[in-house]
């Protein structure tokens, strides 16, 4: 293999996942399996905390203190840029687009599909940690991506960076995908535990935001709008469907009601928040709701902020993929492993 | 893409497993998923029951109904060959050894290893589910493959077809693995829930033959060869290891009395044959014991014939893969999912 030059990254977002992505960057002599990935940070964007870039890559680390010290991308910084996200993904030299953003809900998924769209039209590979372009515009970018021969990859969306995606790429080849179920938000799922041990709503919610899992606004979690969002991606990513998240049948977590709770556990129950896939003979359905589960399935099992995902198929039959304790560089690691995934298509 | 001739397999070993995946391939119609896999069987060879080899591809639903009628493939038979294993792999015309044969401890891993050895050596890819291979042999027969430019794969070995290899080699890029640990042996499973049921030890043992799980000569599944030799596959093939089953430590299941997984339910635990492999300063390090479990482990919570492995990782983190109530079909898959990488190496 001759020497290639490094991926450039263009990084949209600074937010925890990706401060904790410029951290194991930063620190990469500590991941001795991180020798194989070169990449150089050419340019960071933040909705509303200031720009870098540098065509020669930027230092990560002083980067990240004076992120730190100042909280967010200040005149003084080196290499401070006055660049909003669309600015530098038309205007700077990369190979990759790394969407970061928050999801917008309410703006079905904008402006970060805007984003990808113009990266991909200006033939750039993208990863997307934000969940929103493949749930409200997966057949347009995926086609996009095709044509410009980009790759647009998505580990982190659902369960963090454990392998789901990659997973269903390389090892169900050939399986037809009949039902996927799985415990996927952990702000409900930490709620329902709070709640299993008697507290109230108000409680688990604010135990939830205590634990740093729930947002200030924990709406689109408790609403089950976020675990919609993933059903949509893994809809459209293994099942071949179009489904947006509005087409998601949701129920609140609220509908675990406390009395719910304890009858379940008299009949040897755990009431979780179960996302359901099924194929029908009409399309994919997508279910999210409040579900009694025997307490020895695996998907009851699933404690706290860990999350579960069972897949059915016609060939291989059933089996679960878990997370058990995820932490930040969980999600970071989703990145990782879509950038060696662009980084070996040339690798032919 | 081009349409491009089938890949031609020789099949070598005709058990259950070589029957399963035949019905598989015989039946294709209905599988949509399999639209995409273009094979065709031009030999299978059994240890003593005859053989058949036809270059345009054997038709496999007669063949299977000639097996079955007759207990083998007889003179009478369509494309009976007189040909055994070895003189298949040097004369006939095909892309892929499958390699079913049957597992030998005594043997260590032979005759499978000059099987492989000999079909490598002649620019053969090779699918193989005999773990021996890649227990005795990994380096020198994975050398040889890189060398002649030809895969070898073995998803079928650990966990049936489940993704394992497959998930680690493309969803854990970037990460050391520290440690694995996982319920990886049916039958030494089956065996202690019956003993939590009450039965005795050699109740245990008739009760998974019964099943069907067990073998009729049960020692190397209860001794914890079966457990050692996957364990070697997967700390050569996930850690960089050269561990050979004979340095695994083991213990057999009768360690784990009545009375012990009495006393451990009684402190909410559970025993189970758990396989461990760990990073340690001098190597890698395999051990395969009985062990106390706290029952909300998701390795003690594994029932009957299913399976789980645990990975523990330096950056995503910790996950776990299970499969539940796998049937033949779940190892015949991880052949298919082997072929379907085959058949992707071709596309660039």
């Amino acid at each position: 293999m001759t020497a290639r030059p490094p991926l450039r990254l263009l990084v949209a977002g600074f937010g925890r996942v990706g401060r904790t992505l410029a951290g194991i960057l930063a620190s990469r002599d500590a991941y001795p399996g991180l020798e194989g990935l070169d990449v150089a940070v050419v340019g960071i964007t933040t909705g509303s905390h200031g720009a870098l870039a540098d065509a020669k890559g930027i230092a990560l680390a002083p980067a990240l203190a004076a992120f730190a010290e100042h909280g967010g991308f200040t005149s003084g910084c080196a290499g401070f840029a006055a660049l909003d996200t669309a600015a530098a993904i038309a205007a700077l030299e990369y190979d990759v687009l790394v969407e970061l953003s928050p999801l917008s809900v309410a703006g079905r998924g904008e402006p970060a599909i805007a984003h990808v769209r113009r990266a991909l039209a200006l033939g750039r590979h993208v990863v997307s940690a934000n969940k929103g372009p493949l749930a409200w515009a997966f057949r347009e970018l995926t086609a996009l991506a095709a044509a410009n021969g980009c790759a647009l990859l998505y580990e982190a969306t659902v369960m963090d960076g454990t392998p789901v995606f990659s997973l269903a790429r390389h090892g169900l080849c050939g399986n037809t995908i009949a039902r996927v179920e799985g415990v996927l938000n952990s702000t409900t799922n930490v709620m329902l535990g709070e709640m299993e041990r008697g507290a109230s709503f108000a409680e688990a919610i604010a135990a939830a935001q205590r634990a740093g899992v729930a947002e200030a606004d924990p709406a689109d979690d408790i609403e089950g709008w976020d675990a919609a969002v993933k059903l949509a991606v893994l809809a459209n990513a293994l099942m071949g469907a179009e489904l947006l998240p509005e087409q998601v049948e949701r129920e609140s977590v609220a509908a675990a009601t406390g009395a719910r709770i304890a009858a379940a556990r008299a009949h040897a129950c755990r009431v979780k928040m179960v996302c359901e896939l099924t194929r029908e003979p009409d399309g994919v359905r997508g279910r999210v709701r409040a579900k009694e589960l025997p307490a020895d399935d695996a998907l009851a099992r699933v404690e706290g902020t860990g999350s579960i995902i069972r897949f059915v198929t016609d060939i291989l039959g059933t089996f679960t993929v878990a997370e058990e304790r995820p932490d930040l560089a969980t999600t970071a690691y989703g990145v990782i492993a879509d950038l060696f995934a662009v980084a070996r298509r040339g690798e032919g």
